[in-house]
């Protein structure tokens, strides 16, 4: 009666949003504390003072909660562009800044602009469900590709991964679930690959980097991908940096250096256009502008990652070390992750089975939570992993 | 290269957008006040005051930037529909409404939800230019449907249109860009005519009524769609009534009488996802809760409508009288209003022509503008006017 392909995708929901509506739930009924919820990558160190001080300055300023331009505030790109000109080295153009509705938007966008029906984006595993999704709507088909025993890059599978078909590579880093991030050399060498790929064919291979967590690294940030490789897209998000990940509020942006980069643009605009888009949030416009280069106190989230890491690593549990973003990936103590998420729930610990993300036999943990809440949580891991020693 | 439809409609744009492009440098090139910009349907009455009080009150609260559910907060949600049953004596249910980003998304979404290929939408001309993007997206076919001679509904025009192919009937009331405001005796006709035609189907009939100009009426108030007809879906935008155009922040509420209601919005809910729509902006969704029934001034636009409509009725120009929105749509001086906006240019007088909107020989003008600016152009309009006389 209604379209198949939305109600499919509204009844069966990301599993994610359905694990953090449940925890919503739960909460109401035996209290907040006594829930531990690690369902969702929402942010739980608040935005950096810049962020309120904007907000107030602009709050009675009405022009400022006007339509922008399509692609954003001209002001607000320039400011853009200056940050990745002055931090990455990059020389950006403000006429190749999009701003989105965040990530999610970003994604679509992007994807929407670049890809024909058939189209393949190759994807190493594990990788954010929606990305399924995303490449979906654009009528391409997501090519998960493997990864190493850290979930880093594994380049002999990208390349052989690779073909006619391949339109783009799509990269997460810092990764949602695994934390991992790609090192300088990694990116160098996936670049170098993608230079040599690309030389072989007569349409570009597009290297796209969704990074709302490039500020949110425990150690060395990443390299900007535009330094590695010539048709490259950023994606970029406050939702994390500013823990803003309600107001979506993000960015597409083109490298300077990228075959055709004024078409591509011009299809990033028709696609916004195509999804509804019409001008990214106004006020959030100019607090990220404002905002460029500040971020939330990573310290909170690197004193969680070290508390639940040494926990859960010291109890027996499985683990991989988190380099960034806000995520424990572990190995689930039986096989099928979904029936130990069921397990955990018996001791409110509500966590995410890796299924969706394109693997199996693991959960994430986010755990942008009070650290009270990873604290009180430990116990319910220990009855957890008693739980199954004993059967 | 790219995707040809994206790029296709980045490279053509909105006509709106490139004579609203085209404002922002005119105005830097000779001065804002010199500029007759009537282009954009931008608000110029500032926000009511509860749209401060309310971004102060949470500017600092972290939480209220954070993620909500998929559909929107909870509390915002119920607001809006109790909001909806005491207005409007609806038993609207909490679990039908969805916050979106504003009205363009609402259209994508809601379309997408419904749509199956080759699905008919009848709107009546002229209509919101960007509605046959709306409608294409989503694989249905826009039939333009003829009105009558003061832009009203022509109910035996809608009845010959329908076949067994149309799914939805589109209107825009207040309309942009006629200012018509469709009488409540002219609704219900039209809903009685859709009940007769969905008895006779198996597949329902809907009626979806995008409405962000409800608020902005010079006479009554429309009367609420879903009281007229089961099948309803109702797009509201606070764009207008708040003046926060580029917050993007409305909703979808679709009516408790419809046929297989939560079918309904689990696809809505899924074709948010499908476009990348993870949440409405969230400070906003609250600031809009906060301030339902609120609106910014109409008598600013009263009074712009009162100067304009008298100044150029009294010309010698042909104009429908706006009951609603802030638009006069006036009748081009030549048969070609593309001819006669460029020849307008050249009083700096930025009009839109109405051959986007489905009706040729007419102009839009959008008077949400300074009162300055449209004393101002007063001159210009009769300069142009007897431009014509001479030629």
């Amino acid at each position: 009666m209604f379209n198949k392909t939305m109600q499919r995708l509204g009844e069966e929901r990301s599993v994610i949003r359905e694990i953090f509506e449940y925890a919503n739930k739960r909460k109401q009924e035996i209290g907040e504390k006594n829930v531990f919820d690690f369902s969702l990558g929402n942010p739980s160190a608040p935005p950096p003072p810049c962020v309120e001080e904007e907000i107030l300055r602009l709050a009675g300023v009405a022009a400022a909660h006007g339509y922008t331009s399509a692609p954003g505030a001209p002001e607000v790109r320039r400011a853009i562009a200056q940050y990745i000109r002055s931090e990455f080295g990059v020389p950006m153009s403000e006429d190749l800044v999009y701003m989105t509705c965040g990530a999610a938007a970003s994604l679509v966008i992007t994807l929407s602009a670049i890809l024909r029906e058939g189209d393949e984006v190759l994807v190493p595993v594990p990788f954010f469900p929606e990305y399924r999704v995303f490449v979906t709507q654009a009528a391409g088909t997501l090519v998960p590709v493997s990864t190493d025993a850290a979930f880093h890059l594994d380049l002999a599978a990208i390349e052989a991964a690779i073909t006619k078909k391949t339109k783009i590579v799509l990269l997460n880093s810092p990764n949602n679930p695994t934390g991992a991030v790609y090192e300088e050399e990694e990116m160098r060498a996936l670049g170098a690959l993608l230079a040599k790929k690309n030389a072989e064919r007569s349409e570009p291979l597009f290297l796209v980097v969704d990074e709302p967590y490039r500020e949110l690294c425990y150690g060395d940030p990443p390299v900007y991908p535009m330094a590695v490789y010539a048709n490259t897209v950023v994606l970029y998000s406050f939702s994390k940096s500013l823990s803003l990940a309600g107001e979506r509020i993000g960015y597409v942006a083109v490298s300077p250096h990228c075959a055709q980069a004024e078409s591509l643009f011009a299809a990033i605009c028709g696609a916004a256009r195509y999804h509804g888009y019409v001008c990214a949030p106004s006020l959030f416009q100019r607090v990220a502008a404002k905002c460029l280069g500040a971020s939330s106190d990573i310290e909170l989230y690197r004193t969680n990652r070290n508390l639940l890491y040494g926990a859960l690593s010291g109890m027996g549990y499985s683990c991989i070390v988190p380099e960034g973003a806000f995520y424990l990936f572990v190995r689930a103590l039986e096989k099928d992750a979904k029936r130990f998420c069921e397990r955990a729930k018996e001791h409110e610990l509500l966590l995410v089975p890796s299924d969706s993300f394109g693997v199996e036999g693991f959960v994430r943990i986010s755990y942008c939570v009070p650290r009270e809440v990873v604290e009180n949580s430990i116990a319910a891991f220990k009855k957890l992993f008693e739980a199954y020693r004993r059967t």
